[in-house]
């Protein structure tokens, strides 16, 4: 069965990524891209200054551009993908599912909100019954579904693989991120080359919350937060894409490197059309992953992890994953496969 | 009062970056250079790929390269710099010595020899007693003083200063390094653009070892080395020079970022002619320091720090230094210039 | 049918590319290894440090190197690839075409002799017929093919369009090429980061010649060279893949800018297993082809041209293409299919 | 005898490098900065998102913004740079002239005026005569002198001295251009990581007519054009500062590379504050001048020459200067001595 969907902020960086992603896929087929209204009324092509490698889709180019209003977008689109500026989204996602849009959203907004689920499908779907939640809570017919953050997303698989073997008691990471993860624009050549940043304005305490939610449980009501501290340190470096996080872990219990690893290789995978099988690639060689080597591991959908080690402060290892797919355009398609297999589409 | 000094692996990354700055210093005249047998014989223009950006000095350009052997250098030479790979180092350092040379060496081995000191001036000079012990124990008339690895030498000063003010009992730090040191060739194009390299094989280990030492407490005959936890991560990013450092620091007593920064700020300075001052630089833009815009602070001889906040995990901060000259001929400089102060030469 | 086909100089950076594209095809059969002493005896996996992004060829990885000597490779050997260093391949390629094997070689030595074909397939096919003469002087059975260099190959089709169009008058070129083309280690990231270096040894010599004989008219028995100028000026930049070209071109007749864009367009094309359709793919837009956007264009084997514009001082355009694909190990395969085509094996 | 100055467009890129000159200059007192409306009124350190490595000035910090308009520039200022975009500079230049102001600019506007000196005081000094055609013509009494593009001034000194030993006929040059060329926002990381783009709008055109105005002949009225062909091909690459250039010239008369060599570097050099002597720097080596190595040769107002060779196609050499010092901001720090030097102000 096929699923009519529609992209909202179609023009951008991760919208691009997303149409790319989506016109090829076998569940759904595209019938509606949205921009700003300066973009509305222009044809994809035109509004859109494409930048993936492959090619633009002909029949995407072709499609007219509507405004990010729910009066723009046919009634008949089952689901939307929304990659909007977070102010952008915070005022029109609500018009949207109001209307009864069911909404797959990578926006940063409500991502920590009571009663929207925020998933990885592979690590916590079970979350997607705060939508019953949200619905009674707000009225609402449609659903609003969120996905972390980047550099959350690559570091969450094997953390739960570590919570599931060892509980996790404190989470240390400092993470080392492609310029692709500030948007097209986003870093300046002059401000990169020859270079590092250390700071991303908001990304640790992204990081650090939504982490502790997605590892949290949900007991049908509420999610009841993961207790385990956690403190990141954000850095940009010169790589395009892929972002790279040394991780430490204080466990409950303890977990050697080895058995660490085989947590990690064996955690959950599903039966969506793009799941990597297996979620996490363990490598053996210290010095992997590498953003550049490892970054399209399973299609650019699987997280990466190596140099597990033991030190004199618990667990070590270095996890990877690709930021604009795994961790922002393909996060919002699987959770889009994880809404139509669930039949909330 | 002129020190005729001898640099010890002359030819190599290092050993240009110790002619650069031994050849205008104020208080040291060079007068011998030496490599390996290859290159013995030849001038020094000839032997030396010559990478610096300023030219190399007239002078030491038509100086002959002796072989790296006590007979081979002229004993008027009142001190040497050592820049050796450390397998040479491990073989010739202690020959020089016996022969009554006192080394100033920047090379790996016998750094965490009980009986060598390991010293950053403006840290622990008082370790410098450890010569005597040296002397007694090995019979020796000369001297072996070592300075710690570029990446230690970073995060030790604002450390130091921690500690002083409220006490360390846990580090944690992710590293973000230049290719510079690895040396010229260390690190090839190919496997560092577009690129990082989680892991620099034995980093780790020095990091955590060397800390514990020059943090340590000398009590006339040993070093006791710090009993706090230190843990490291160490990682190769496409930048030229100056190593960021990430860090997490528990401390024994409560101590505010402010306090912190304040306590940095103010940290020990010395006289010496390559002092800088103030030795820590401390940085109030949450997005400094970068390695580009800053590892020239203090003509490359400063540290800088900043991002300094309060996590759930004690206490956060960013620092860098330059790896080639505050990291290594810098600190073999500024080690020697304590020798002549303390009169071991 | 099935050509059993061997590897000369098999681990380095041009002969685990022409593994990764043997591996899989439809044609040949990959049965023997070959490296340097020290690597015989070994399996290809332990001397090989395998550097391409895709993994290693499980059974090739097995495989055991032998030497690179004609004892040490099967008889039933149908063809060889080869990619020695030139001296090597100097020393040892004629003594394995002496034997009866037939070597497609991209090794840069014998590429401008007499009697060895330099072959594009799709530019000089008709080069073919030198292997009679090589024969006949040489006594050998076997055959020696050449492909020419990378920064050549990325030029001479676009230019062999225009030169059946309007002929050839006088050539001058500019090349910023990638990194790769120096072999995993040939440019250090010291070398080249922040960085350009404006010359390659040898390599504008072998521009100017190589293009002239690939240019060049066979009249059964001899390679008459093409008699235009040609001047090349080779640039190292930091790019890992695709040599980018700025080429101004003086025609014997006129040749505006979009008959000369039709002519590439339509520029000939062959029907061999590695062969890109179109050849050369041409670009409107001013600012293409660019290295990352571009290099994969017909998976590696196509060249892209662009910024085609009249001068006063005629036709200037820009081309490109990846250097180790269809500048290196493509180039080879393809002089293999057309060998096979041509029943030369 | 001090001269009072301002800058107008003081806190883009060009102007802050032009405020780091003019504050420790002996000859000029910075007495008023200028930008656009919206910074108007604020202080210096608030309006100029400050990027140059040594600090802001600390006087020129709490200075208080103008508008760019003759009402908000004390009359008192005798001399005012300009760095505008073009587009402004066209509206506002002839306003500040037109009030008498002298003005020495480096925006691209009105360079090929017939009555508008464009100069690079080595080169063609005597063309400053050409304001007194300029002030009888538009009835000014105050002065507009240019500077050319940044890929322009690398190459004419070399280029004037070919000249004046041999004849320039036919020069044809590809550029390698750093990102600051184009401002500080202007090439994204995005665009320029492991990537080169072969097209820069406008430059080739820039390059083709300003250096023909530069070494025209003026005639006590107007300038004739020099009379060779020029053709520029242009391209960024990821370097930060620097711009390198392939050239090659056909001579009216032979010239061997080691006399243009010996041209190039006894060129005319002149006694301003801010001369590099020599003018240009040749070097011996075939594979420098390299941007990262070279670039600040005379304190970055030197432009490097290097790789001279006879080809088929005359003369082929290769230079560089850095882009934003001798290119733009320290071109017009030049003008400006010359203009007091020739008691212009």
């Amino acid at each position: 069965m096929t699923v009519r969907v529609g992209v909202l902020g179609a023009t951008g960086a991760v919208g691009q990524r997303l149409i790319q992603l989506v016109d090829p896929h076998p569940q759904f087929e595209l019938v509606a891209v949205t921009a700003s209204d300066e973009s509305a009324g222009k044809s994809y092509r035109e509004a859109a200054k494409w930048r993936v490698e492959s090619p633009i889709p002909d029949d995407v180019a072709e499609m007219t551009v509507g405004r990010t209003d729910p009066a723009d977008v046919p009634d008949d689109v089952d689901l939307l993908f929304s990659s909007l500026p977070s102010s952008v989204g915070e005022a029109v996602e609500p018009a949207f599912v109001e209307e009864g849009y069911v909404v797959s959203s990578n926006s940063s907004n409500a991502r920590t909100d009571d009663d929207v689920p925020l998933v990885i499908p592979e690590v916590n779907a079970d979350h997607l019954g705060l939508i019953e939640v949200q619905r009674d809570r707000r009225g609402w017919d449609g659903a609003l579904l969120k996905n972390p953050n980047c550099s959350t997303i690559t570091m969450v698989p094997p953390l739960a693989a570590v919570d599931e073997a060892a509980g996790l008691d404190r989470v240390t990471v400092a993470t080392l991120q492609a310029v692709s993860g500030a948007g097209y624009s986003g870093v300046t050549s002059m401000e990169i080359i020859d270079n590092a940043i250390p700071h991303i304005g908001g990304e640790e305490l992204k990081m650090e919350s939504e982490s502790r939610k997605l590892l949290g449980e949900f007991d049908g009501a509420e999610v009841h937060w993961h207790d385990a501290d956690v403190a990141a340190s954000c850095n940009r470096i010169p790589t395009l894409d892929g972002h790279l996080e040394n991780v430490w872990v204080d466990t409950v219990e303890d977990l050697s490197p080895d058995a660490a690893a085989e947590a990690m290789a064996s955690y959950s995978s599903l039966d969506l059309p793009s799941s990597p099988e297996p979620l996490v690639h363990v490598f053996k060689e210290p010095d992997r992953p590498q953003p550049r080597l490892d970054r399209m591991l399973g299609e650019g959908m699987a997280v990466a992890a190596g140099g597990l080690r033991e030190t004199t402060e618990g667990l070590q290892f270095n996890c990877l994953a690709h930021n604009t797919l795994r961790g922002a355009a393909g996060a919002s398609l699987l959770n889009a496969e994880l809404l139509a297999e669930e039949e909330y589409v």
